[in-house]
Formats: structure tokens, C-alpha cells, sequence
């Protein structure tokens, strides 16, 4: 159990907490599914970007799936060896491409013809064969929310099956390209198997053909997707989902890298707020607390539900808004939700803010970011200082 | 005519730019339309609050309206009288109300009883007595986005009449409370004049009564929300805005305040970014570019229309969608656009982001925020430094 009245005292809020215990079971979890076969679980930087987080995670024997240069340099310094590293992204400018190239990671994911066009043309200059996998596009419906789904046509990642195979004839015949991996990812919180089998089937085969003229790519990339129970959804298995993968590669011998953010972060952690204070409007209640939308966009941006907890306290619950002082009707964590009466001070807790939590907080309304702490092993320790408004103001005051 | 090619040269993308000279013109504007009466322009400091802007405003006379201590704290660096200022917002924390009663700016906007409370015991402790205003919700529909609409009954914003009054007397009694103004906001980006007639009417009739009980209210806060063009909505005229609220305000001898964020500052701003290259899905055209949502998150966040330019592009114009490089479906700036054929390194403009753009810029993805620009008589100033992958880790690297 965590003391959050104590983590609440002793670092103020609003917090994030993040149990990093939870992590290394996930990760864990995770690879003893894959572990029928060569597997390389790479944690998708993008979900908790903390230094501190990723270097958890390079401990465990984690690589890294990153979206900016950015990423790539938290992971490198966060202790995961380039060799598992993946760059990915739909759009890399040229400096990010000579970096990670100069860097020598594992391999740039590529998502257009054009894009491969400006990696051949860097490495060229650089005097370099870069590695690449291309991302697939394999047009299935993940059955999730419009803006977490990525595998349909009709969205901007990927390339299609042809283009695809067009793609890797050319790199195969180009001297500073080395077509090592495939890769395909049909959406974020994804709740159903049969959606992840088809997928991989469509690109096993596409693998299986390019085999056939003599391309052997080394690299399976499954993407990410794994889902959490955030309120009552249904989630796969890692065991199951690991078989329906498996069940799609016969004959092939390949590496599987999957991309886990969610799944392996997003219930370690916890944010803390504090009661402001109670409003009723005409007999709608409001629990407004110092937390906003912009230290957890999540609510506000995909009306996405947390389960929330006041600490400690009982009595006749009625229906609320937790909701924060930003001046927009956007900013809430939470609608009408069942809570007992609350007073100046009390503690609420989000529920599974781990992922995509902190890495979208703003300055909004000019609100310096929350502290991040870690628990290992039932002992806290700040892993992201609280900002400051002299934090906020640096880059203008220099201006002035 | 701005020449952005230059300022991208110059600065790189992404990047924002202001034209301060449109920021005067729309505050001459307004201000000539309240001259009338007794009027204080306060701007809405959450819309833009670089330092320079609010500097730039704070010496044509502009007072500041903040919703947070750090936005109180810029409005007074920036050079804003403190009897200018106002603090506004439904949740204040005991630390802001003492700091912003310390600096004795002119007055605290309340939304709540509960708040009240809060800030007649801490004036009570530092032996001061607050000066503030209520605010009052008088039920109107501004027909305008759910998301920024504030002026109902079902949001958390203000208090109703009959409560408001219940305040009133009550803050009139208190030896620590000195109720001098009453505060409305319907919602921003209003395109009719008739809610803001109705609900200022419906407010300055409570005015009267609490006139006849000998509660003088000097300060009558219109809030803001007069709406700009981004595409080819019916706007307001500030000339009109105003006679619809003196309309109103007959037997009454108050100081009109208004409250314009957007109006101010929205169009006087331009998000630049850098083509990276084109790709097409099924028939799809996307053009990818270097800035993200976490740069401008209006279109993701609120389905926004911006007008976006390809500089100096001409050529067979087709539909596109402009993205950015963030992994989300939802990162994009423009949908279904015709557009010119673009290649890698294409300027693109988007309008209208001068407000709530830089604001709301988060480090997702580990992307450093933009640059800030500032054209002021034709000749162009950094505001805003760009910021460096050592700012983002800073507070990481101090708990390794």
C-alpha cells in the first residue's frame, strides 16, 4: 500500500507517483510471453519519458521504442545500448536522421517512400548503411478511439502492403540502405486478440514473400497496443497475445520487438491532487481540486475515464465533477462520479495516470508542472523536481 | 507583409510570431469603443502570456486579467499597474490568494462561497481587507463550442443570482472582505451580440438591487470572449459590443471592465513549420510537417480551424491533411485541405495562432517547445528562446 497522505505532505501537490515495482511485473510479464521465442521488448519512451523511468526499465534488460531524437537521447542516457533502440516516427527531420544514424542504434522504422529517400541521402553524405525496418500498413480496424487507432488506410502512418514491398526491393539494392525489420502497429489500449492476429498474419506473409527473392529481414516489430484496465475493460493475456503472434510465423527465424508504453506504465501511477474547495450549481456539485488539464490532459483531450479515490474519507456520496481551476469547462478529470463529501484539503487519487500523464503536461494558465516521484521497494524518491515559475519565465526573460 | 521565409531562416521551425502592431490596433479599437464610460481594457493574460506581449500591452494602458499567482506574477513583471490586475479562476490555492492579497492588486474575482471563506480567513491572518468581485452566472447560451462555453449553469464557472446576492451582503458585513465589483463570462470566440446584451442586463439589474441595499458595486466586468476570424466566422464589433452593454447599464456609475484574450492577441500570431515530406495512403494525401500538436494543440484539442499557406507554393491544388510527426492520429493541423504540391522544406503558414497556441505547448514526445518571434514596426525580435533537449531533462538530471 502506498502512504499518499504521506508521498501528498512530504511533496506537495499536485504529484505523480509511480510505483516502480509495478513496472518490473509488467516487464517481466511481458517477456516470459515472448520468451518461446528471440524477443526484444522495447519500451515506447513516449508513454513516461522519465529519465528515471526509462533507466528502471534499461535495468530490466529493456530497449527503447522512440518518436524524436529527443527519446533517442533519454534512452541513451538512461543506460539502454544502442543495438536496442528503434527509431520511429512519421516524420524525422534531417537532423534527427544524421543523430540517430551517427548514433548507430539498432534501426530507423521508416514510414514513407519519402522518408526513405532522406535516410539514403544522409547516410550517403554520412558515408554509412543505414538500418531501417518499414512500417506496414496492414488496414485493420483495431476497434478502439479514433484518435489511439493507427492501422486503417485512412490515417497518415504506414505504408501499404505493395508500397511496402516496393520499398524494400529498393533498399535491398541500395548501398547505404539494409532493409533489417518489419513493422506494423494497429493501435493504442487495444482490447481484442483476433485484430493483432490478422495483422501479423497479413505481415508474416509479407515477410515470408520477401524471403522468397532473397530479402531476410531479421526483425519482427509487433508494435505496441497491449491495453491496462482503466475501468472495467476487457484486456488481453500477454501469453495469449504472444501465441496469436507466434501462430502467425511459421517458417520464419526472427527476432519479435515489441513496443509495450501502456501496458507497462500506465498503472504504476498514481496523481495526487488536493480539495480546494466544494461548489453546487444549481444542484450540479463540483469538487474542485489544484490539479488541471494541463498537468493530465487525458480527460479533457480523449474524454478518457480514470477512477478516482478521496483518501480516507467515508460518508453519503452523491454525484460530482472532480474538475480543476483552469479557466476552460474542458478541465476536468472526472464526471459524475459517486464521492462522499469533501473538505478543503482532501486528497483525491487518479487512478492509472502512469502513461501519457506527465509527457502531455503544459504550462497552461501559467502552471509550473507537477513533481514526479518513484517507489521502489516502498521507499520514495523524486525522480523530476517540481518546476518553479522562474523555470517557466528563463527563455523569456533572456528575450527581455 | 511579413516575410516568413526569412524569420524561418532566421529562427528555424517551428516557430511562432507575433505582429505587436496588430495587438495595438485591436486594442485601440476596443478601447475607443468603451470611451463612452469609465473603462479598463484587462487583458486576458491565459491567451498569450510571453512576457513581451503582456509588456507590449502593459504600456498602451492595458490592465491584466490572470487566473493563476504565476499569471499575476507575469502581469507585474511585465510592467502592469498592480490596481490593474485582477485575479481570476475557480481554483485558487491558499498560497496565491495570500501572495496575490500581498501585492494588492486590485481585486480577487470570486466563483464560490466556499472560496470566500478561504479568502476572507487568510485576509483575516494578514490583517488586510480584500478587495473583490463575484462572479455571477446568469444562465445565457453563448452558442458557441461546449468546450469553451461557460455561461451555463451545468459548468463549474460563477455563482447564480440568488447566491451572489447572499455573498454580496455577506462580504459587505465582513470586516476582511470589500466587495467593489460583479464579473460575467459567457464563453469566448461569441459571435452574437444578443446573449452578451441579455446577460449583462440580467447582471446589471442585481447591480441596481444591491444598490438599493447600499452595496455600491464600482467595477462592472463584462469578461471576454469577443470572438476573431479564423475562417469566415460573424464576429462582433467592439463599437456595438460595447453600446449592447451600456445599454444596460443605466442609473449606474461604474468603471467597465473587459476581459479579451483571443481578441486581442489571435490574430496578431503565425505557427511556421517546415514541410518534411508528402506521403499518400490509399489515395490520401498527407503533408508532413516539423511542428506537432505539442506545439498547437487547438486542432487536436477542439477540432479547430486554422487557415494554413504553403509559402510561395503555386501548382495543381488537391486535398491533404497536414500532420505532424507526434504518433497520434490526432496530430494534425489541417484536414481535407487543397493544397499545392509541396516538397521537403516547404514553408507552411498556419493563421490565427496567437492565442491559446504557445500556451498550451507541451514537451509530448520529448519535442522542445518553439521559439517565440515578435515583429514590432516591421523589424523582428526573439521573445522566446527556443528550447534545448538540456531544458527539457533539467529537473530529471538534478535527481539522478
Amino acid at each position: 500500500m502506498i502512504d499518499f497522505r504521506a508521498l501528498a505532505d512530504k511533496y506537495d501537490t499536485p504529484l505523480y507517483v509511480y510505483d516502480f515495482n509495478h513496472i518490473t511485473e509488467q516487464y517481466q510479464k511481458l517477456k516470459k510471453a515472448f520468451s518461446g521465442r528471440k524477443s526484444l521488448i522495447s519500451y515506447a519512451v513516449k508513454a513516461n519519458s522519465n529519465l528515471s523511468v526509462v533507466s528502471h526499465l534499461a535495468g530490466l534488460g529493456s530497449g527503447a521504442d522512440c518518436v524524436s531524437i529527443g527519446e533517442v537521447k533519454r534512452a541513451l542516457m538512461a543506460g539502454i545500448p544502442k543495438y536496442q533502440i528503434i527509431f520511429s516516427g512519421v516524420g524525422k527531420g534531417d537532423d534527427e536522421i544524421e543523430e540517430a544514424l551517427e548514433d548507430d542504434i539498432l534501426l530507423l522504422n521508416l514510414e514513407s517512400e519519402a522518408e526513405m529517400e532522406r535516410v539514403e541521402a544522409i547516410a550517403a553524405k554520412l558515408g554509412k548503411e543505414a538500418r531501417i525496418s518499414i512500417r506496414v500498413n496492414p488496414n485493420i480496424d483495431p476497434k478502439t478511439h479514433p484518435y489511439i487507432s493507427t492501422g486503417l488506410h485512412e490515417n497518415k502512418f504506414g505504408v501499404d502492403l505493395e508500397t511496402a514491398k516496393r520499398m524494400y526491393i529498393y533498399a535491398n539494392n541500395s548501398k547505404h540502405l539494409d532493409p533489417v525489420g518489419i513493422h506494423f502497429h494497429i493501435g493504442s489500449q487495444l482490447t481484442e486478440l483476433e485484430p493483432i492476429r490478422e495483422a501479423s498474419a497479413i505481415v508474416a506473409d509479407l515477410v515470408r514473400s520477401l524471403k522468397a527473392i532473397k530479402i531476410e529481414i531479421k526483425f519482427f516489430d509487433v508494435g505496441g497496443g497491449l491495453g491496462i484496465v482503466y475501468d472495467n475493460e476487457t484486456t488481453i493475456e500477454p501469453y495469449e497475445y504472444a501465441q496469436a503472434i507466434f501462430s502467425t510465423l511459421y517458417g520464419l527465424d526472427v527476432t519479435i520487438i515489441c513496443e509495450p508504453g501502456r501496458f507497462m506504465v500506465g498503472n504504476c501511477g498514481y496523481f495526487l491532487t488536493r480539495v480546494l474547495y466544494e461548489k453546487v450549481n444549481e444542484g450540479k456539485r463540483f469538487v474542485i481540486v489544484d490539479g488541471a488539464m494541463n498537468d493530465l490532459l487525458r480527460p479533457s483531450l480523449y474524454n478518457a475515464y480514470h477512477k478516482v479515490e478521496v483518501v480516507g474519507k467515508a460518508g453519503d456520496e452523491s454525484e460530482a465533477d472532480i474538475v480543476g481551476p483552469v479557466c476552460e469547462s474542458g478541465d476536468f478529470f472526472a464526471k459524475n462520479r459517486l464521492l462522499p463529501p469533501t473538505e478543503h484539503n482532501d486528497l483525491v487519487v487518479v487512478y492509472s495516470a502512469g502513461a501519457y500523464g506527465f509527457v502531455m503536461a503544459s504550462n497552461y494558465n501559467t502552471r509550473p508542472r507537477p513533481a514526479e516521484v518513484a517507489i521502489v521497494d516502498g521507499k520514495d524518491r523524486c525522480i523530476r523536481q517540481r518546476e518553479t515559475f522562474e523555470d517557466l519565465i528563463k527563455l523569456e526573460t533572456m528575450c527581455l
